[in-house]
C-alpha cells in the first residue's frame, strides 16, 4: 500500500457503498408532532403467496441505501436536523471557532497530510447563555424535542400495521413499552434512563436512542492506528458499517491526521460518532503520558465538540489509588486510555485530572449536548481477571461521576466490559444497575473465553447476548481481527452481523414485542419454502443466498419444496405439511384431549392418509425440478 | 462433479488431512490398571522466556495426527480395543453374520454402487449369553475396564503436571471433582449420568465419555443426502471434523450406498459414530413411511450394530397422541425421523413401533453396547414452537424410556433442542433434569433466533454455550450452512471450532478444573508478547497467525512489543508492565490501603517513573523493530 498517495487523496463518493440493500425497500414515515420527520425504515415485501404484510425493519444505513438520494462524499451529508435545532432557537453560533493547529493533525504535514474537508459552508454552535440545550434538560422540561418524536417512531417499526406478537420474554426489572410514545422517550430521557447522542454540531445525524427499555444497539469500532488506516478507507468503513446494520461509529484513530479524518466521517455520518478525546490530546504532547494536562485535554474536548462529535469516552474513573489494584492481574490494564491515565497518576503520583476536573468536562460537554461515555479504563483484559477488585472500584466511582453529569444536565452512559464468563455476566449488570441510577450500560462484548483468537467475534457474541438479556442498551461489536490486527471491511462486516444477531436474540429474550414478529415471518417462510423471503428476511441476504445456490442454483429451486439438506422429498417440513392439514381437519389439536378423542380423530386421519398415500422417495440424482 | 466416477472409486489414503497439527505435539500417557493404553494428548510447548510447563490439550483426532502413525484407509484404523474386548472374555464370535444386501445400499448397483470396504479379516461379535457386555453393566458391577480408565485419564490433561486453577465456577448442581479416578468414572457411568460410546464392533475407538460432570463434547455431523455427497468427502470429513475437535461424528447420510459409506467411516474413526437407523430402514422399504414395519427396522438396527456403530437414535418418544400438539406450530415437526414416524402413526392409526417394541430394541443394542440416543423427534423449529406441549410431552416420554433402557443394562442419553430464546433454554435443562435422571442431554445448539440464514453457527453457539453451561454434556454443532444447503470442508471446520470455544466456555463458566488452565496461559501469552505461543495455544493457529500476517507480515514482528492495533509503541499491556513493576515493588497492592500507604508507596512510584520517562510515542510510518 502506497501510505503517501493514499492520504494526500480526499476521499470522493466512489469510495463508499451506495444503493438499496438487496431485497429491501428505503420508506420513511413523517412525524406527527414534527411534521417534517421523516424517520427511515427498510421494508421487505413478502411472495404474494405469503399473504401476509410486509416486514419493516429498522435501518441504521442513511441516506446511502437511499435510490432517491444524491451523495456528495465531499459536500457531507444534508443537514437534516439544522431546522429542528433553529426552531429551539437555545444555541448560537461560536463567535471565534476553534481553529484548526498543526498539531490537531499530529504535525502531519505536506503529502502526509490528510486533505480537510470543506466546511466553510458550517456554522459552528453552542448553547446560548442561560438556555437549555441537551436533550436532557428538555426531558426535564417536559418538552418532547423532534429528536424525542424521532426515536419513538423508530423504535416501534411501523408495527401497528402488523398482527401484535405475544409478549413472551424475562426482562430482569425492565419496563419495556408495548408502544413507544414519544413521552415514554422522554420521561426514560429524563430518569437518565436512556440518552439520544446528537451534538446540536452534527446535523446531519438521524437520531437513534440507548437505553435498556428500547431496542438494544450495536457500535462498530473503525480508526486507523500509527500502522496502519487511510482517510478513504475510515470513512468507506463508517458507511459500510451502518449498511449492514451499526446503530453507532466509534472513531478511534490514533494515527496522524486524526483531526481530519473526523471531519469527513462525521459530515457524512447519519449515525451518531463517538470518540476517545484522550487519543488526540496525547498526540498533542508528543505522545509522552506523562506531558499531559488538563489544558491540552479542555482544548482537545472544544475541538472535537465543535467537530460535532456525539459521544465522548471519558475515562474519569481511573483513580490513583485504583491503579495498585491492577498489580497482579494477569492482564494488567488493557484500556489504552485507562493505562494512560493510570501511568499520569502514578507519574505524577497525582489524582486524575479528569476526575478532578469533572465539573468543567461537564459544562463543555452540555454546551453542545456531547453525551458522556464513562469509560472502563480498568476493565478486565482476560476471564482471569474478571469482575476483580479494580474493575468495581471504578465502577462505583462512574455512579458518582453519572451523578454529577446529571447535575449538569448532561446525558450518560457507562462503558462495561470485556473478558467476563459466563458465570460472572450477570453481577456486571446488577452493579451497574446497582452504582449508576440505570444510565445506559455499553459493553464490550463480554468475551466468554480466551481461547480463540480469529473467533472472538463469536466467544463475545455469546457474552454481549446475555448481557444483552440481563438489560446493556448498546453492545460494542468484537470483529474476528480482535487481538490480532485491524478489521478490514470484510471483518467490519461480520462483526456488524454478529452483533445485530446478539442484539436481537437479547430482544427476543427481554420479550420486546417487536423483535418476534421478524423471526416469526422468517419461519413462516421457511415453513412454506419461500426461498427468497428468507433470503431477504435475513440478516445478510446475499450470502445466505449464495450459501443456497452453492449447491442447488437453478432459479426453479428458489421454488422447489426441499432443499439439499435432505434432498427432494425427504423433507420433514413437508410431511408436516399433510399432518397439519390432517390433524386441523380434526379440530382436535389442543392439548389434554381425552383417549377416546383422539382415537375417534386419528381413527379418520389415518383414513385420510392411507387414501393420500403419499410417497416419500428417496432419489438419488440431483433434484429435478 | 462427475457422480460416477466419484462413487465408484474407493476412498484412498490421499482424500484425506494427515499429518501433525500445527504447533502442537502428539504424546501419550499409560494406563495404570491396563498399562496397554496409550491415551493421546496434544502437547502445546512454550517460548522458552515464557518459563511455564507445555499445555496439555485434549486430542480426539486420532492417529491421523501423530507423524509416527502409518495410515491406510484401506484397511482402516488399528483396533486398539480388541485386545481389552478379549480380556473381557463377555463376547463371541457371530456365526452367521447379516450378509450385505442390495437393499442396504438403496439398490445401487453397477457404476452408482460405491464400493465395499474389505473387511474380510474382521470378526463380528455380540454379547455371549448370560455375560455382562455394555459399560454401564460392568460399572453395575463395580468393575473398571478399560475403558474407563483411558476417559479418566483422558479427562484430567495431565494436568497434575500444572499448578491447581483455582475452582471458580457454578454449576448448578453438577458434581465436578478436582482430579477424575477411575473409579469416579465407574460410578458416574453406574448412576446413568455418563455414558462411553463405545460398540465392541467398533475396536478401533479411541474411548471419549460424555456427562455433566466431564469435558462438554461436541458432535459433528456428516452424510450425503439424496442431491449431494460422495464416499470419499465423507470419509475426509469425519477425518477433518475430529482433526479440529469433533468429539463424535454423526453419519446422517439418507442417499443410496449408505451401507458401503458407513463401513468406511466406521473402521476408519477414532470416535464414536452415531446414526439415525430409521433413514436407513425407509430406503428399504422405498421411501414410503407407512410401509416402514417393526421387522424392517430391527434388521436395520442389527445390520449397523454388527457394522460398530456406537450410538442410535431412537425417536421413541413420538408417540401417536403427541402427534397433533404439533398441528399448530410454526413450522410443524422440523426432526426427519420425528416427521417419519409421526406420519407413520397416523397412516396407520396405531401407536410408534418403536415405542412398542422399545423392550426388544434394548435387548438388541445391549448386545453389542450400542448407546441411546433418545431422539427429540418433536424438537422446536423455530423460536415461536419453543418449549411447547408437544416438546415436553416428547420429554417425559424419553425419560420414561430411559428407565426402561437402564433396566435392560443399556447406556442411554437425550436428544434436545433445536431453537429456543435465551429465556427458554435453562427450562430445557431442568426439565431434562427433572424427567430423565440426569442421563446425558445432547442438544443441537440450540438457535436463540430465526433471523440470521448462513449465520447460524453463530446464533446457536450463544444457545450452546449456555446449555453447556447449565449441564448439557454434548453439544450438536451448527454450521453455517444450517437451513441453506450441505456442509463443505469449510463448513464443518468453521462449525467445529465454534463449538469447541462454546463448549469450553460452558466449562470454563461450570468451573472445571481444566478450564481456566487454558485460558490463563493464552493470557499470560498475551500480557507478554508472546506471539507464537498465543496462536499455538488457540483453537485454529493457521487463521490467527494469518489474520496477524495480514498487517504485520515479519518474522520479527512475532517477537514485537505491540501489534497493529494500537501501533508500535501506544500499547496498554506495554504500559501496564511498567505499572505492575512499579507498583509490585511497592508491595502494597492488595485492596484497602490506607490512604497514607497509598500516599507513601505512589510517592515512590511516581519517582521511579519520571526516572524512567518511558516515551509513548504515535509513530505514524510502519512499525520499525
Amino acid at each position: 500500500m502506497n501510505t503517501q498517495t493514499n492520504r494526500s487523496r480526499a476521499p470522493a463518493t466512489g469510495d463508499v457503498t451506495i444503493g438499496p440493500r438487496v431485497g429491501g425497500r428505503k420508506m420513511y414515515q413523517q412525524g406527527t408532532l414534527h411534521p417534517d420527520l421523516r424517520v427511515p425504515f427498510r421494508q421487505v415485501d413478502l411472495h404474494p403467496t405469503a399473504n401476509e404484510p410486509p416486514v419493516t425493519l429498522y435501518d441504521p444505513s442513511g441516506p446511502y441505501t437511499d435510490p432517491q438520494a444524491t451523495i456528495d462524499i465531499a459536500r457531507g451529508l444534508p443537514g437534516i436536523r439544522g431546522p429542528w435545532i433553529d426552531r429551539r432557537a437555545d444555541a448560537e453560533a461560536v463567535p471565534y471557532p476553534r481553529a484548526v493547529r498543526p498539531e490537531d493533525n499530529g504535525g502531519a504535514a505536506g503529502a502526509l497530510l490528510a486533505p480537510a474537508f470543506d466546511d466553510s459552508r458550517r456554522t459552528v454552535l453552542r448553547r446560548r447563555p442561560g438556555r437549555l440545550v441537551t436533550q436532557l434538560e428538555y426531558a426535564r422540561a417536559g418538552i418532547v424535542t423532534a429528536e424525542m418524536e424521532y426515536v419513538a417512531i423508530r423504535e416501534n417499526l411501523r408495527r401497528e400495521q402488523m398482527d401484535a406478537a405475544p409478549r413472551d420474554g424475562e426482562d430482569f426489572g425492565a419496563s419495556i413499552p408495548d408502544h413507544v410514545t414519544p413521552e415514554f422517550v422522554r420521561d426514560e430521557i429524563a430518569r437518565g434512563r436512556a440518552v439520544i447522542p446528537a451534538n446540536i454540531n452534527h446535523p446531519e445525524l438521524e437520531p437513534m436512542i440507548i437505553g435498556r427499555n428500547f431496542l438494544v444497539k450495536i457500535n462498530a469500532n473503525i480508526g486507523n492506528s500509527a500502522v496502519l488506516g487511510h482517510v478513504a478507507d475510515e470513512v468507506d468503513k463508517m458507511v459500510w458499517a451502518t449498511r449492514w446494520g451499526a446503530d453507532t461509529v466509534m472513531d478511534l484513530s490514533t494515527g496522524r491526521n486524526i483531526h481530519n479524518i473526523r471531519d469527513w466521517i462525521v459530515r457524512n455520518s447519519p449515525v451518531p460518532i463517538g470518540t476517545v478525546p484522550l487519543y488526540q490530546a496525547l498526540e498533542k504532547v508528543g505522545g509522552v503520558a506523562e506531558d499531559l494536562s488538563w489544558e491540552v485535554f479542555r482544548d482537545t474536548l472544544i475541538e472535537q465538540a465543535e467537530q460535532g462529535v456525539d459521544y465522548f469516552t471519558i475515562h474519569a474513573g481511573v483513580r490513583l489509588p485504583f491503579v495498585p489494584l491492577t498489580a497482579r492481574r494477569v492482564t494488567g490494564i488493557v484500556s489504552r486510555g485507562g493505562s494512560i491515565m493510570a501511568r499520569w497518576c502514578l507519574a505524577h503520583h497525582r489524582e486524575s485530572f479528569l476526575y478532578e476536573n469533572f465539573p468543567e468536562i461537564c459544562e463543555i460537554m452540555r454546551a453542545y449536548d456531547v453525551t458522556f461515555s464513562l469509560g472502563d479504563g480498568l476493565r478486565p483484559g482476560s476471564i482471569a481477571d474478571a469482575n476483580d477488585a479494580a474493575q468495581f472500584a471504578e465502577l462505583r466511582t462512574l455512579g458518582e461521576l453519572t451523578r454529577v453529569a446529571w447535575d449538569h444536565g448532561c446525558q450518560v452512559m457507562i462503558e462495561g466490559p470485556g473478558h467476563v464468563p459466563m458465570h460472572k455476566i450477570k453481577a456486571n449488570m446488577d452493579e451497574q444497575l446497582r452504582h449508576c441510577g440505570e444510565a445506559p450500560f455499553y459493553t464490550l462484548g463480554p468475551l466468554t473465553t480466551d481461547i480463540a483468537p480469529g473467533y472472538d467475534h463469536i466467544t463475545s457474541a455469546i457474552g454481549a447476548a446475555m448481557i444483552g438479556w440481563f438489560g446493556t442498551a448498546m453492545l460494542c461489536y468484537v470483529t474476528p481481527k480482535e487481538h490480532l490486527g485491524l478489521p478490514d471491511r470484510n471483518d467490519v462486516k461480520t462483526g456488524v452481523i454478529t452483533y445485530k444477531l446478539a442484539a436481537h436474540a437479547a430482544d427476543l429474550a427481554k420479550g420486546h414485542p417487536a423483535a418476534r414478529l421478524h423471526d416469526d415471518a422468517m419461519s413462516r417462510a421457511r415453513f412454506e419454502f419461500r426461498w427468497e423471503d428468507q433470503f431477504n428476511l435475513g440478516l445478510d441476504p446475499e450470502t445466505a443466498r449464495g450459501f443456497h445456490d452453492e449447491t442447488l442454483p437453478k432459479e426453479a429451486h428458489k421454488t422447489a419444496h426441499f432443499c439439499s439438506m435432505c434432498g427432494p422429498k425427504f423433507c420433514s417440513m413437508k410431511i408436516s405439511h399433510d399432518i397439519r392439514d390432517a390433524a386441523l381437519a380434526q379440530n382436535r389439536v389442543e392439548e389434554g384431549l381425552s383417549p377416546a378423542e383422539i382415537e375417534a380423530g386419528l381413527a379418520e386421519m389415518g383414513a385420510r392418509f392411507r387414501d393420500q398415500g403419499g410417497v416419500i422417495d428417496v432419489a438419488m440424482d440431483p433434484a429435478p425440478v
